[in-house]
């Protein structure tokens, strides 16, 4: 058993990382906190009344060092480099679910703000195992990607080779409310949200330069993505369309099921994908249809957790030479 | 004032059409029925109890002539045709919202069956006000348009000019669930649709050949429409994205702005739409946004009133010589 | 023609009297006012844009004085009183939302806060239309029942005199989300509201003694409410199902209905009510049945509309010596 | 490890034996029956694509009983009694999920019809542990309660001995709509359920007599039971809300605590319940708050899981000798 630690434990992630890992087989929570500490898990998440009491402390690395092996983060970007360097230090493995070590320098300074941990983000693994499994198994930061990368990047990745070059990629990506956060805001009450649909920063979103930037470190291939997220009266899930223009005709559902025919976590699908079939789980799920060179792909994941949390416990097993799957469920909340 | 008939009255249209009805101006029901009869609009609506008690019969042509002189069909398509047929002998204003006078002969009869009416649909109308008024004031027959093709054609006409020619055009159609009628399915129980959403009949929607239709004779440009509808949450409203390449580079939002300057039922809007701004109302939103040569055009609509009901009521207004807007509603049913 | 002048318009309530009174046949708006001012209607409520286009300015009592007969008050309670009494002394007829003059100056001191304008609270009337025409057609200020108080004792009012003395009287009050106003709280999110239901406040809700003291008033019985209201994932709407005993076994659907034989506002129902039916009306449905001496007695109103604003409208009918229905919508939003 | 069959594998508390079934520790899935068969679990239920792919065959008893040793029935009345009878001649031990067995003779027949197993009725358990555990743990067939009694039981049975003689106990209950099964019905599309509430069959649910049934039996009181059912806008889950007078003012709040003080899977609770907080689990979570001799018991349940399967499961433990919490989730959905 390993000891492990959730940092930013009060919001939608650090809870589902809770509810992983009290039932995980491997890892032992031994240290839980906030920024400010003095609490309970129980308290900041009254439906665990019962199952785990435990006190929630006020964030500090060298505490956590002496209590825990792994770390999880779930804290803003900025906040979590500060930390997380502090932890690398204390040799402590840190999967990191912040934008802080998702990007290249450039391309993060250029989004975010300036980089306070240059050094280790040079070394860290861009946490998305289909495609990086041998740098997670070997980092000691995993930079676990955003929902919106993770959901777009499996659907897109296989036919990035058969594009029309320099066509753009639409990319419609549609989030339930816990996306959002905890964080109060007029968009996301229940009046405003109910019956409602809308889109939001409309190709300016800040996963887009992540999804560009993966694409060509996979694929050699610069991408132009176009990325509309919109917000849909869903508590969690995600459902992704993926608009493209193929350069040659191609059998595009024979290519997706060769793509994942060993990934236990994908799962490709013979009709469009929904939402509550990936809901609970770590699954995504993909489909694709064509119409000439018109190629609509479609995939599904619970963005709380293929999007955050199991995604990111999934990166721990790995760091940890364990099985990709231990502790992961993949019994979705259906109904 | 003039009398009208409703014909069609149980389902979704049906009743929007009285709900607009009851309070015209210029209109009066005197006619109400269905395929069945012996029933009353309370009866079928329990919300109109109080409200409108009339009888429901069983339908009939000349006992409808009898008593009205303008009929909207809200009928499944094929049953309309023959209907409306005998409405024009007898000197009806027919408007007509199923699929029958909508598309082409060919067109038609490639997607759905042998036409019944080939004469009538010769000098039918396509009510789309903004684009077809004078054909809608002159004929006998208005083909009240779907929702889709209204959420889409209001949207993407205006830039059909300045696109890429032969380049995809993509349409992510999202729609309330009672889009899909009051029929009983799987798809439409609250436990499978709630928290949940899904494309359906990707690139295969009946839907498509209308709008390439009625794309072409407008602009006289072939256009590669790749239709995606899908079901969201939400009751009533739809929400179109659409995602296109242009030819050249040009001012998307000024464009937008001049081609809908003097349309009072289309708002030009500075942020992405949402749907609860149109329901309830004739309106429909549209927003476009710019990144490069790609552009993200969006449209709201209310599908059960622009998408059929307060729509059809607009071209009964056309045909009676009366203001566009005379008993159409703009105020939104939200919160 | 009166003018009219809605102070407090930018919440739920001032938006459904500005939905209202936009179609209203004998009341013109010519001032709109909230705390702040220097802003549209339009901005404040988005949905109106292309309908309405009228400044929103600071109130001020001598500046709506100057441009209006009548005023509706949707501000929060102490505040309205204040502006309420300069009002009067203007000549101003007054109708207020907020709980200012709804309750005895005891009662209201015991469960507000003190009193500043008891002078006008003696004159005001109670704006219960089917109870309190009279005073309202007479009173300078009415006092608009809450939406709590108003399902309840419309429902309650009938049987109050068959009612086993001293027993339990239990007030189960569902209500949709619109009900607790604009304010961000974790309570009314999207992700804890949606697919979620609770209590709130059991037994100790402000609007139980306000009910209270109207059965007191009215049936000059003491009668023991126990007042249970909870949050239901709905935007608008409110159900309310009252648990009482009989002293003498009775005919409780006769009594119902003829209690109400006159009243055009309220529908008494053969089945169980909904919200839907309701939702976008001025009408209180009930229902009732009995059980041996058991009896559910079940309503169901628009929160926001008979609850609070349509409920406001009528009352300035009333003191305008108007038809009580003119200008109040009797079509239900459903679907 | 067990072997354990599962019959009637199709609905919503089939698939949650499923879930649950799958990763129970000491039990195996070695049977998979409904009516039809000829089908696969994936088949009739997607979301388990990739999890388990088992066999789905037309339920045979011969056939199970060389299979499995253990049988949940999730059939409806009467097919249920007919295929346990041959199960328990087989020697397999029953969880059955339906009616058949909860309640005498008498009540049964005067609410459903003939009973068909007279013999096994009188040795069967009624399977709401915290009451009934030493007769689960020696029967041969359990009767599982409904979610409706489940929910009422555990909050009411604390306060019977403390009520007032005769009174009216009234019983609001709320259930989300997969209470109401798979079979397609007006009342439960997604358009007439979402923003909507209503209560059905005030004072005449057939869950009333088990209601009544079991408070005589375990504690000798004829209990005056008003029942009145309502379905919510909510996929899963169940609140109810009882109204009951006392006898002799007592502290609720610490017979509450001190009743369940052993029993894991009732949380007593300091705030009203929540759907939420319970969905996904086999916790009853309660709430009581008193007024006076008024008393609001307020409880909480996952109506699939506590008011069917997880119920069902923790039975089926009971009787083969293991832990009551054996295989059970303790852990929310939430969000």
């Amino acid at each position: 058993m390993r000891n492990v630690a959730i940092v930013g434990a009060s919001g939608y992630t650090g809870l589902e990382l809770i509810k992983i890992l009290i039932n995980h087989p491997q890892f032992n929570i031994t240290y839980v906190a906030n920024s400010t500490g003095n609490t309970t898990v129980k308290n900041l998440h009254p439906s665990l009344d019962g199952v785990l009491d435990i006190e929630v402390v006020k964030v500090d690395a060298k505490e956590l060092a002496s209590k825990a092996d792994i770390a999880f983060l779930a804290l803003p970007h900025k906040t979590s480099m500060g930390f997380a360097k502090q932890l690398v230090e204390l040799d402590i493995k840190v999967i990191d679910l912040s934008a802080d070590y998702r990007l290249e320098l450039d391309t993060y300074e250029e989004h975010y703000c300036p980089h306070e941990d240059k050094d280790n983000l040079k070394f860290s693994a861009y946490g998305l195992p289909e495609f990086y499994e041998d740098q997670i198994k070997n980092c000691k930061i995993v930079a676990n990607p955003g929902c919106y990368p993770t959901a777009t990047l499996l659907a897109l990745l296989p036919f990035v080779p058969y594009l029309e070059k320099d066509a753009n990629i639409f990319v419609d990506a549609k989030s339930g409310l816990s996306g959002a956060g905890k964080k109060l805001s007029d968009t996301t009450t229940f009046v405003n949200a109910s019956e409602n649909m809308f889109a939001y920063n409309p190709f300016k979103h800040r996963h887009a330069p992540e999804i560009t930037e993966k694409v060509l470190e996979l694929t050699d291939i610069k991408a132009n993505i176009n990325f509309v997220p919109s917000l849909i009266p869903v508590t969690r899930g995600m459902l992704v369309s993926i608009y493209v223009t193929l350069e040659d005709i191609c059998d595009a559902k024979q290519i997706l099921k060769e793509f994942y025919a060993n990934d236990e976590f994908v799962r490709v699908k013979e009709n469009p994908v929904n939402i509550k079939d990936t809901s609970g789980t770590n699954f995504c799920d993909i489909f694709v249809e064509q119409n000439g060179n018109a190629l609509f792909i479609n995939s599904s994941i619970d963005n709380l957790l293929r999007g955050a949390s199991s995604q990111a416990v999934v990166n721990a097993n790995l760091m940890c030479g364990l099985d990709a799957n231990c502790g992961i469920s993949k019994i979705a909340y259906v109904p």
